[in-house]
């Protein structure tokens, strides 16, 4: 996972640098169930270039599956195939390791997960890799799958874990939301001073999982500003009501990694990642395993 | 090639029943000579999901290669690979076949091949499957190739075959343009009447194999009309230059197969498919695959 993050530096800044040349990945729906995404992306600074395709379905674990064909930019020949749905769930926890290290506080020690799918177990690992976390707070969907879930975290990881209401949010926590929900899993009065949240569950203009106060009250930092306007629910929705605009986003993480703007400025502000996704963040992973054949 | 033709009335039905919901493909350019197509599509007739990546360039030889992820609509799961160059030549070459058996002449006996690539051997295997041809004239890029190109047709058909220059095409001819040239492959007045022209090289909205003036002259049926005006340079150059408009086209091939319109009128007409290729005929060609499988 550390690696993993390292990777992400390089695909924030690339993002941030050749915004315009990345395609608009395609959502198709599959029947009533599915979303598939197709997603390719070349960069003049790799030698290959790659279409992820995953398909999406909330009603199945692991909820992602999919693959990433590799091509050889020289020849144009297909030289490897990988598995879309973990490199999906390794990028984008990653992701939230990156965010995390810029913007929450240093001193957080409590990680607070929404979500108990395999995407969670990722938004762990990276959160431990940044941060000296003591307390893991669990809130699922139901009593039983937030108790097995943090029976499994607390064997993996020798951390204390257990379920907790959205109620009980500690101050200072790091938050990561990673459901299929389509409406907010907490309320803006649940947030308590200096937390930074990674949401990172919703990827489609009508879904969310932030009230729009909290939009309305976090420094946001986004993965790919051009792509959010288009899939972030999060954001759109607030938008839609009138009561938020585009304008008001920080910065993209790429500028933080470039060290063009200052990450957090003091210990109290609300921050938020909002991610939907790159194919970027793909590449830079697909890159590093490349490296190790 | 038989079983190919027949699967492509298959597709250009459904093209033109779903067209709305047909993705339009991405394209990406790889460097400066590559060209990569990104081809989704789903239609709710098929059980298989299929993403189609084929990478053209026309320093190399095959010029397109590639492969066609299939994903069964059901679980979402990846089922199957295949080669992406193969099955993207059996179609073109079945599609030019459909066209011929609905808008050629029934006694035209001379086939007129612009190319001489791998594309322009399944143009003759599918032209040969529904009229009875007995001269094939080759008009290649350069002697040598149009020389050895035909004495493979010759010895691989037992057909008369050699090459001929633009200037000498018979009169009610099967004409394939099969080429990867920006510029039109024949003037208007080499043209005699009653043939038919299936133009399937260019694909792109900035090259065309066919002059205005033999646009404007001919009945135009086209594989999909909404990926037509995006991409058919053929069509597309005309219209800018205001002497011809997209309402001029006669009807999708679609609208042939379903017996909505009348094909050929008389003997004398130029008859004209336009096809820039479409997922939905590769999905064609996958399920007569998978059903054999």
């Amino acid at each position: 996972m550390n690696h993993a993050i390292k990777q992400m530096e390089w695909a924030f800044k690339e993002i941030y640098k050749f915004s315009s040349k990345i395609p608009i990945r395609t959502h198709i729906n599959i029947g009533e169930r599915q979303n598939s995404l197709i997603m390719p992306v070349f960069l003049p600074s790799s030698q290959y270039f790659i279409v992820k395709i995953v398909n999406i379905r909330s009603d199945k674990i692991p909820s992602i599956v999919g693959v990433i064909n590799v091509f050889d930019v020289n020849s144009g020949d297909l030289i490897a195939i990988m598995d879309g749905g973990s490199i999906t769930q390794m990028r984008t926890g990653a992701a939230s390791g990156l965010a995390t290290r810029y913007l929450s506080n240093e001193d957080s020690k409590d990680l607070v997960l929404f979500g108990t799918g395999s995407q969670a177990l990722y938004q762990i690992d990276a959160v431990l890799e940044v941060r000296d976390i003591s307390f893991i707070g669990v809130v699922g969907s139901s009593a039983k799958k937030s108790n097995s879930f943090s029976k499994i975290i607390k064997n993996n990881y020798s951390i204390e874990c257990s379920p907790i209401k959205s109620s009980e949010i500690p101050g200072n926590s790091i938050i990561c939301t990673a459901t299929t929900s389509q409406l907010p899993v907490f309320s803006d009065e649940q947030i308590p001073p200096g937390c930074h949240i990674n949401a990172i569950g919703s990827y489609q203009p009508l879904s969310r999982e932030i009230p729009s106060s909290t939009i309305l009250r976090s420094k946001i930092v986004v993965d790919h500003l051009k792509m959010c306007i288009l899939e972030a629910g999060d954001l759109i929705i607030p938008k839609e009501e009138k009561i938020w605009s585009f304008e008001n986003i920080y910065c993209e993480i790429g500028e933080l990694v470039l060290g063009l703007v200052p990450s957090r400025e003091n210990k109290k502000e609300i921050t938020l990642f909002k991610s939907v996704g790159n194919a970027v963040q793909d590449l830079a992973i697909v890159n590093y395993i490349m490296r190790k054949l």
